[in-house]
């Protein structure tokens, strides 16, 4: 028995707003939810991506049917991969840079496909990588 | 054009030791790469789940192929979620008891299912749930 995937992977920020509309816009990620000042929920593939304001989440305890969801919040600069096709990293580059948003660096990996490395409006380091550089296989649409 | 899913969830730990032991001894994840101090990555369904010593990856950079990785590094708790099959949450409820680690709290959600909560070694927030608290496909085994 082991975990079959991972579910919700999660970043903070402490302007919500902005990083919410940079993933929104900037990476084009559906947002589902949110609540104001507290957090925005996102949809990738199978799983959810979760933006938290760490000032809330870190003191504030929520209550869903009587039990608390346990407190949590970081400060720093955070990181997270999303997949994308590894044909469409010419296309991202080109969709970052029409953004404003600096590409910070591009790394060749030695197993094969090329990560994009940017941050997000919070300084989150932010990555976008075919699977290939995993040895997984470059599924899209999945 | 967006991400067709998240293909690297990190968490930060200190003790990267007692962490992945808890990572592969208690939730059962395959470690296939470590770097003694600085990290140590683990193969999570289509994904991967990556720790890493943020007194390490805050200020050394990683060079590959003459590209540098950009720094990242967090403190505090941070919160990631793995799935697991709706029907697997009392074996896990009970693994956990059985391997010392406190529930801090399960919670029962409103779209169905249960999120069990309890913290690795490093007091990272993490939980066990189905993907349908997400009402997503109960998809165990891709």
């Amino acid at each position: 028995m082991k975990p079959s995937a991972i579910l919700e992977t999660c970043l903070c920020a402490t302007d919500l707003e902005a990083a919410a509309a940079f993933y929104t816009k900037v990476l084009g990620l559906e947002m589902f939810a949110k609540e104001p000042g507290r957090h925005a929920f996102f949809r990738c593939g199978q799983g959810v991506f979760l933006l938290f304001n760490p000032e809330v989440t870190i003191h504030e305890t929520s209550i869903v049917n009587g039990s608390p969801i346990p407190l949590h919040g970081t400060s720093g600069a955070g990181h997270v991969c999303f997949r994308v096709g590894e044909e469409e990293i010419p296309a991202w580059r080109e969709r970052l840079q029409n953004a404003g948003v600096e590409i910070e660096s591009e790394v060749e990996w030695p197993a094969g496909g090329t990560s994009l490395y940017f941050r997000d409006p919070e300084g989150n380091c932010i990555e976008l990588a075919p699977s290939v550089i995993w040895g997984l296989p470059n599924e899209q649409n999945t």
